[in-house]
């Protein structure tokens, strides 16, 4: 007869889970110790660290990915993490210890108290089970709500006794080999509409959002764009986890403004907003204005029922974004509308001392390897990376849909992890960089040849362009003095240097990607601005 | 007619909340920008290390403190730090933006969703006003719910349109103007059946905890012992946040072991147990046995109404452990039982290479300074530090009660400034310092004159001496090598040094305590081990 743990392990096995990420605590020692050989345990020194590092990989590999964590304590340092992931619908399976049945009730020292509400509302199932024996079958659970659309983080919490339990086999075995498929088609019948719909339109436009390319939708929205001669904006930036459209593509023609006036203005003239894989829409700061432009209307389709629900204007249509997408170019015809036209290539950036973000991004762009990937958190200059990288290729990009800081350092290293044979850059600013710093120790003991672009303005410049905005000033911690992330970088193992021009940064560049044998970075000092383009 | 803004910011004055512990975003400018001179704000790079500052000081002034995080992404990254708060019972106000009303029903960016959840299970009130005129009643309730006993985090979420809109000046002057007392005396019914059967007992003993520190009770806690002359153990480590009674006094026998076996059979003989300012008991590990020595009563005294409910055995009396303290004194006689005998001096410790904890402790013990205070986070060397210290004044001593990590290297900043005239060393492992380890940035830009000792093993030692009691070994992620605190502190801003004889740590600890102009950091290399004496 199995133990749970074994039973566990196969659970894990049966679903190529056999990377963990975590950072390890007493009650999790019945799991790990002694933990098999075809299992790989990559250690944070933090849990945000940790969570940001399995979002990436989880997202970069599209397979559910485990994270562990340490009962109350650890699971309270990963919220922020597990609220990013639930934004970027990464299928998360997180596990955490828990005291010993028989000392919860009386909470013991480490019991987490309310366990399934400590990562709450970030998760999409939350469970302690009742019996050591439901442990296999709670965590396949989990594995299937992570990954059912739209994926996200799911939790469970396991008493430390439970491991060495003896399983019920028959349910661990069951447990084990369900599979459960959650890609569904929507309505054929609405699609049909739609395709009319898209057909009849005088001006219909593509708003393409990011599970485009998690869904694996990438060739039919191109395919769609091209056969019925749509123009294509990106959704905002504020929420865009991946790139939904490859941007050098003569039908794209920009990433729509986050606001809900510039938004409708700028859409304006358009009669049918075909809205995919987003939602609707990831507005920030608050600009009042009509929601649509006038005549217009808008259908959206994503796999997020509550995407569907809770959009304030248009309707919407519930099903895989890659399997509606495919539907639609089988059903338009080839049309005879203008083309757009294409989008002018970037501008040359004008020289400053020390360089701007657009210089910055420029040479990034200069020296942007086949198949680079980029991880991005970097508010101030994140116009300037996506107009001058144009990122064309799927799974090239990814940033936090949350808003929230601390994904991106620590994402770098996941997705490295996940797509070996690709150089990833990780583009950050040095307040970003800050909320998942340690994530450098574990890129050094690993060995992960990510190269870090550290974009040092030694300013929250996004606050203080957002203070201009909103006419307030004077607000206090809004500089970053002395904040030396190159020396930081060496600190924790990772060769690092500091340029402040252009040429500089392009040898640099050059010199570090890809970064063959282990991390890099580049700390590149810039003049303090918002940089757009 | 003020603005919510205006009228909150007096309230906070009424409350001498004038120090603000912040990381900001955009949702917090509204409230943020042009602050007036006499507020003070401190800004952490992480939310982790904005709580654990506050923490520490909060819990050093007694008084509410306001800690301002973004929206739902600083509220997530916080929520290990608010768990730690809680387990301290520290009255944190933790107030955090959020989206405009008219753009939080659709979620747009930023839209903290759920927002009284996200602090959840760990804050003792949470709130969204229905209505801006409401912001100020909503934070003034919130720093009663934190204030009354048991002290602890309240949150508040403010809508960023909420600051300009007009105040309610009744409300918000009625708001100001309360008072509210939540100390209480027990029953005296009770207390004179408590005091009748201390003097009774043959052989009573005095269990002091982290709560005799926090209440101001710990003269009386002294005089009750000396009176009916108890010996008095310290409550198990696990979860001191403070220090309940004296360390050199001729009473105090000792501190505790965690685990139900060995905790009851250390008490063994005693026929009464009087348990003051903790929660019976923070176990860990699971060592089972009889919760009671044989014949053994025990008697809590708690203001913790949880505490008294959930303990497994004994009689609770809930009240403010001060009071109840001071009133016990007059309540009882002399006793003329014989005194305890006085527990030995520690034994010098063995010379090794590297040191070991034990020599690291000793060498502290040897240039402690008049008047200083420890801020723990250290748990393969706590028994060892705890024992050669021998802290004996009030307010001496902090560590989390919660067990979880990321707390003690914050939460030493936290104190300094609240106890600018007292030099304060922050001890704590190399492992755990990364959990927060960006707070050495803002001890250098705030000059904050904190003595940090890292002690470096190379590892999470204290889960290898788990896994050892736990007869489970080769887990993954128990080894931290190339860690060097030193030169991460040296890159924050830190000045810093490594050291790894005692004579090296003596010199260099009696030239930074105290660390006049501005932090210190020393890394002393031990040898792997768990270090009880």
């Amino acid at each position: 007869m199995p133990t749970v743990r074994e039973a566990t392990l196969e659970l894990f096995r049966a679903h190529g889970m056999t990377t963990i990420f975590g950072n390890p605590g007493s009650t999790e020692l019945p799991m790990l110790a002694g933990l098999p050989d075809d299992f790989t345990y990559i250690l944070g020194l933090h849990e945000l660290v940790v969570v940001g590092m399995a979002d990436g990989y989880a997202q970069a590999t599209g397979r559910p990915t485990h994270v562990n964590l340490h009962t109350a304590p650890g699971v309270g340092n990963a919220v922020g993490g597990i609220g990013n992931a639930r934004a970027n619908k990464a299928p998360l399976v997180i596990t955490a210890g828990q005291q010993v049945r028989p000392q919860m009730t009386h909470e013991a020292l480490l019991t987490n108290r309310d366990a399934t509400i400590g990562p709450q509302p970030y998760v999409k199932w939350s469970h302690e089970p009742p019996r050591a024996q439901d442990v296999p079958g709670a965590i396949g659970r989990a594995i299937h709500h992570a990954t059912l659309p739209p994926r996200g983080p799911a939790f469970v919490s396991i008493p430390m006794d439970d491991w060495n339990a003896e399983a019920d086999e028959d349910r661990a075995l069951n447990a084990q080999r369900r599979v459960v498929t959650g890609r569904a088609v929507p309505d054929p019948a609405r699609l049909t509409q739609l395709a009319a719909l898209l057909e009849s339109a005088r001006n219909p436009v593509l708003i393409a959002g990011p599970d485009i390319d998690a869904s694996g939708g990438w060739h039919s929205a191109v395919a769609l764009a091209e056969k019925q001669r749509l123009p294509v904006w990106a959704s905002p930036g504020t929420a865009s986890s991946r790139i939904g459209f490859p941007e050098s593509h003569p039908n794209f023609v920009g990433v729509l403004p986050p606001a809900i006036g510039p938004l409708a203005q700028t859409l304006n003239g358009h009669d049918l907003l075909l809205v995919v894989g987003t939602y609707v829409f990831p507005y920030y700061p608050y600009m009042p204005g009509p929601l649509l432009p006038e005549g217009a209307s808008l259908v959206a389709i994503t796999s997020d029922p509550d995407e569907a629900a809770r959009a304030p204007m248009g309707d919407a249509i519930v099903g895989d974004v890659a399997l509606a997408l495919a539907q639609l170019v089988e059903l338009v015809g080839e049309s005879d509308r203008p083309r757009p036209d294409p989008r002018p290539a970037p501008p040359a950036p004008a020289h400053a001392d020390p360089m701007s973000g657009s210089e910055a991004m420029a040479v990034l762009a200069d020296v942007w390897p086949d198949g680079g990937i980029a991880v991005a958190e970097i508010p101030s200059s994140a116009s300037a990376l996506r107009n001058r990288l144009r990122l064309s290729a799927p799974g090239s990009y990814y940033q936090s849909a949350s808003g929230g800081l601390g994904f991106g350092i620590c994402a770098a290293v996941g997705v490295q992890l996940a797509e070996p044979e690709r150089p990833v850059v990780c583009v950050v600013g040095e307040g970003s960089a800050q909320y998942g710093i340690t994530v450098l120790w574990t890129a050094a003991a690993y060995k992960v040849p990510v190269t870090f672009l550290v974009v040092r303005n030694a300013e929250y410049m996004i606050l203080k362009w957002f203070s201009e905005l909103e006419q307030v000033s004077g607000a206090p911690g809004l500089d970053l003095p002395g904040l030396d992330t190159a020396a930081v970088a060496r600190a924790y193992g990772v060769p690092a240097e500091t340029v402040s021009s252009r040429e500089q940064l392009t040898e640099a560049l050059r010199r570090a990607i890809p970064a063959d044998d282990g991390p890099r970075l580049i700390e590149a000092r810039v003049a303090s601005g918002m940089w757009w383009e």
